[in-house]
């Protein structure tokens, strides 16, 4: 009953939606492969195939435009690993999502260049990015250590393995392995690598 | 007696290295801040206090430039972390070399920058530096293999470790820790993360 008046304000919507979505699709393979800095917003109108004026109307700056690519960015990755949600069985869970994430990211190679360049560039205190990554660091590690804390208190991790240094550590071997991968997929398999990490770091291994 | 004559010729030379030098330094810091593809030879020319025709005198093109500062922070890198000789002794010291190239970049965020910046940008194969990165990491990863190869024969790495595995993970540690550190320098120590990590998988922990 409510089906057509409801399809029709969302077919306007989801018309200005998809050309959205498509421009931030096409910005996340330019940045990543220009960068931030260097990309124009002329380039990237230019590859989504509208005018400068019609890129603007849907994103007055590029600063908007990169918030868009970030945001989008750490929503496809959460629809990966959610949250650990307290039990131990939740925080293994999560280790072993953390695998799968650097499996899905092996078949995702533009966002993975540009999230490595974004966040290196991002260390410059005055890159429009550099506080959304500092940011996002520390909530990466405030929840990945108070899982990995829980897993300890129950016996899970092996002997000397600090919580806190495990968590730093895992968050820059992701990190460290996308850089590696994006020059070289064929010789480096990231899942494997941080799943080999993991198992040591592990009384009993991931399944 | 040959003393005057080449003294004069080294002061020319001299003169010219100098001047080199500075340059070298000054781009690097721009490439850090700003990222290759976004700096030009003019905003270069301007840190160096210098003309862009001197600039173009001593470095023709960008890339000539861009080759300048990754050969020097090649040689910086290596007077801190030469090559292991092949004794079990030597293996277990290029290991503490590692952590202290890791503390000696905790004084240099320039070039801890510009080597985020740099490697990640050079995912992308069209950039001049994809090349010297893919082989600078296929040389890093031999090296270190062949080390951590002679220390598991010798029985000092904890079993279960597999050598290749450990050795792309050591350097994408070394590399994803600089992304935290730069974002976070309070926060993160890159140093002790890593000797944390290195010392889980040896038998016998470093000095």
């Amino acid at each position: 009953m409510d089906r057509q008046p409801r399809g029709q304000t969302r077919g306007g919507y989801a018309k200005g939606d998809a050309r959205r979505e498509a421009i931030v699709e096409v910005a996340t393979e330019v940045f990543g492969t220009l960068g931030y800095r260097s990309a124009t917003m002329l380039q990237i109108a230019a590859a989504c195939g509208i005018s400068r004026t019609g890129l603007l109307h849907h994103f007055p700056t590029k600063e908007s435009l990169l918030e868009a690519v970030l945001s989008r960015r750490d929503e496809s990755s959460f629809t990966v690993v959610p949250l650990p949600t307290g039990t131990s069985d939740d925080d293994r869970a999560a280790l072993q999502r953390l695998v799968t994430l650097a499996q899905h990211n092996a078949e995702s190679p533009t966002i993975v260049n540009l999230f490595s360049v974004l966040s290196a560039e991002a260390g410059d205190p005055d890159h429009p990015a550099h506080d959304f990554f500092a940011r996002r660091y520390q909530a990466l590690r405030m929840g990945m250590e108070q899982s990995l804390h829980r897993l300890q208190q129950r016996g899970a991790l092996v002997s000397g393995t600090d919580p806190q240094m495990l968590t730093v550590e895992l968050i820059a071997l992701m990190d460290g392995l996308q850089v590696q991968w994006v020059l070289s997929p064929d010789q480096i398999d990231m899942a494997a690598v941080l799943r080999h990490r993991i198992n040591t770091a592990l009384v009993r291994a991931l399944d």
